[in-house]
């Protein structure tokens, strides 16, 4: 059945974007199939459900381009660490400790926040095993994602911690085969070796060879996050890190490289020449202590870049409006404080994640013909701006999940009125804790 | 009569940041009577009102050092700008606006929040008209502060908002006849001259003069905070802003500095030689794209150094969450990852508040004498970590006020069950959007 939804306002995120008052959008199976001016429109002529929301701003949902589901039961037990000892002694030692249970509860916890914070679309990395599991979940919660398993065939900081190539290679052609397009096309594959230093050279080639099998798959990698990771990388390939997935074939548009923090000025343009998208991450870039990337740098080159929450345990929370702020604050010492405003970082949150993951047709922005993920904020509560004048502001700068009231992915509620249709939290807290304990009686450090 | 409040642990912030479980608090006429270990202590016997909450983490309430309540009316209408267009473009205009009623909204829509995010003492900087509404709004809702209007006799940037040096001078010792001590010494008076900027030296030197009839007093003004202010500073004066506050004998363990950037080597000696206090403001800085004060060298030097949340325009939140998650991240890239850990942080935004404010005996810690300024915390939420090991963590970088269950302040409830028992928020959001759109037709800009 056709539906409309009246709110206050529409903050369409199109290529003027154009701010929409006394304005309704229709939706029939999913889609965007009209936008109607309510003065010119008799909504009684309406034949459908009519949702009234006139507090409520309407919002694109946020598209996270590097996320960890699989990490989000270890928030909190890995602190104040730099990368490589962060993963040494603890992020691989509790990755290869998941078991079906406890990777089903992380991926849970995941959602279940990402969703209430409002975003709808995400790319995954997944850890080396049980990656139906998370896909089982995406589906289950309506989430549109990319995902795909972690690939490592090389592990020095952990040796536990691996699988051959040839394994690695045949699971994950097989998970793509299997999940590719899945549930009705809102799941795709995401081919994810880990990095440079967990992937041997026929890894990284070779999962970028299958994408050819997998229209409209991405390729997803770390790329240059710390200054320790590419003196490893240099010792390696005897190349910087981009340099390096460029001489191997790996860049380009289909690419989405987390981080890019540490590059010189010809990986710059690598980046630009091949199109190459770059997952800015701001929480985990500081909180590991890696750097601050140059992203007014990348978008004055006109490179994609779009944002991520990483996972839990470097973060230590999945919400875009925590990165968006962030993403915009930090920038303003080095560039000035009018670097990075808030419409910027905003359409950096929406439609540029869309783009970079090559859905822009059919997500990102509210416009006729694209899907209906969509996002319902309460502006009318007292931590924000009192007046309509700047609406982008109180998105990035006030605004936090408290402020999401409803949430719909591909026209199917996933939150109303701020609680999740899909968990229950008493239950969801519990489970995730129970399973963390068990987990962590099964890890074996170094 | 006699409380004990029984919750599932006591973070105490005391000397040897001790954590108690099964232990109970007793709290009679504001103050902490006794901490009674359950183990031995049958609470049966307790002849008084018992409160029970074993989910809820009990931590100190926070002190925030630096505020303007005057300021939260703005929140969004001043963005993207530096400190000197700030102010004269925005911040002066709107200050000069004020009357009574819009100021009384601004006041309380920041206790408000304040309160709701655990904040239980403030210091805070009016404007410089109508001081009386903020003391008694801070009063009303039994909040802990040390206030005082803003002093301004030079404007160059907005020449309309200014006072004469005698009138400035008269209001401020009248205000702090009236309103130091008050309120059964929950209210103090804070000498407020705003910066070198806007103050003769007749005004900044005979404020400070005026303390020595009000014990207890504090100074507190900004320094330092951005590379355009001390140019103009060093015109003026011919000196750097803290030479020239120790010029003229300004410098003290009563006085509190906001900001403090930019600072040269034989400043940080003045600020240590004087014992002078920083209140610090992460967001505040980044935001107005003033620079990154180097508090890990402030720390080793054990120079005073707390979190204030400033203004809501320059921020644009008033939560101690939000600024004690930034001052550890921002600190990570430049001094490595382990530099301004959560407990460190913590103890800035709880204890060192209490000591910057010669409060420490008061307030700060949960300890046995003190004041009953408490936050219960609920982290059986799956925003923070699931297990109990790292509570400082989920203090630092995951949670947020919506962790915040209930708040007291000297022994009295201001917060239950995540509601302010002053405020009715819908009705609090109402007026003040009224008051805001008045004052915004009252507004003359240069």
């Amino acid at each position: 059945m056709k539906k409309i939804i009246i709110p206050k306002e529409i903050i369409t995120v199109n290529e003027n974007n154009e701010i929409l008052r006394n304005h309704a959008l229709e939706i029939e199976n999913g889609v965007i199939t009209n936008i109607l001016d309510l003065e010119e429109y008799n909504i009684e002529n309406f034949d459908g459900e009519i949702l009234n929301f006139r507090n409520l701003t309407l919002i694109p949902g946020f598209v996270q381009t590097h996320v960890h589901l699989c990490q989000t039961l270890f928030r909190g037990l890995a602190e104040d660490m730099e990368l490589l000892d962060w993963l040494q002694q603890k992020i691989f030692p509790y990755e290869n400790s998941h078991n079906l249970a406890s990777l089903k509860m992380s991926a849970q916890l995941g959602i279940n926040e990402l969703q209430k914070g409002g975003t709808t679309t995400l790319l995954d990395m997944g850890t080396i095993r049980h990656e139906e599991i998370i896909f089982e979940e995406l589906k289950k919660s309506n989430m549109r994602a990319i995902a795909g398993k972690c690939m490592m065939d090389i592990n020095e900081l952990y040796p536990a911690f691996i699988e051959s190539t040839k394994d690695s290679l045949d699971y994950t052609y097989n998970l793509a085969k299997e999940f590719h397009n899945s549930n009705n096309g809102m799941l795709k594959y995401g081919f994810a070796p880990r990095f440079v230093l967990s992937c041997s050279e026929e890894l990284l080639t070779e999962s970028k060879n299958m994408m050819k099998d997998f229209e409209g798959s991405i390729y997803h990698t770390h790329s240059s996050e710390n200054k320790s990771e590419i003196e490893a990388v240099k010792k390696m390939h005897n190349m910087e890190n981009i340099e390096y997935f460029n001489s191997i074939d790996i860049l380009g548009e289909h690419t989405v490289l987390a981080h890019c923090i540490h590059v010189n000025d010809n990986e710059i343009n690598l980046l630009k020449n091949t199109n190459t998208r770059i997952s800015h991450c701001p929480s985990s870039n500081l909180k590991l202590g890696s750097g601050i990337a140059n992203i007014p740098k990348y978008l004055k080159e006109n490179i994609s870049v779009s944002l991520g929450a990483d996972g839990a345990p470097c973060n230590n929370n999945l919400s875009q409006f925590t990165e968006m702020r962030l993403a915009s604050l930090i920038q303003k010492p080095i560039h000035g404080p009018t670097a990075m405003d808030s419409l910027t970082v905003f359409r950096l949150a929406t439609i540029e994640g869309a783009r970079a993951l090559h859905l822009e047709n059919e997500i990102g922005s509210i416009e006729i013909g694209k899907k209906a993920d969509l996002v319902l904020l309460n502006f009318e509560k007292p931590n924000v701006t009192l007046i309509d004048e700047n609406v982008y502001s109180s998105i990035i700068f006030s605004a936090n999940s408290d402020n999401v009231e409803n949430v719909m992915i591909e026209g199917k509620w996933v939150v109303k009125n701020g609680e999740s249709l899909n968990y229950d939290e008493d239950e969801l807290y519990r489970n995730s804790k129970l399973e963390l304990e068990k987990l962590l009686k099964r890890v074996k450090v170094n």
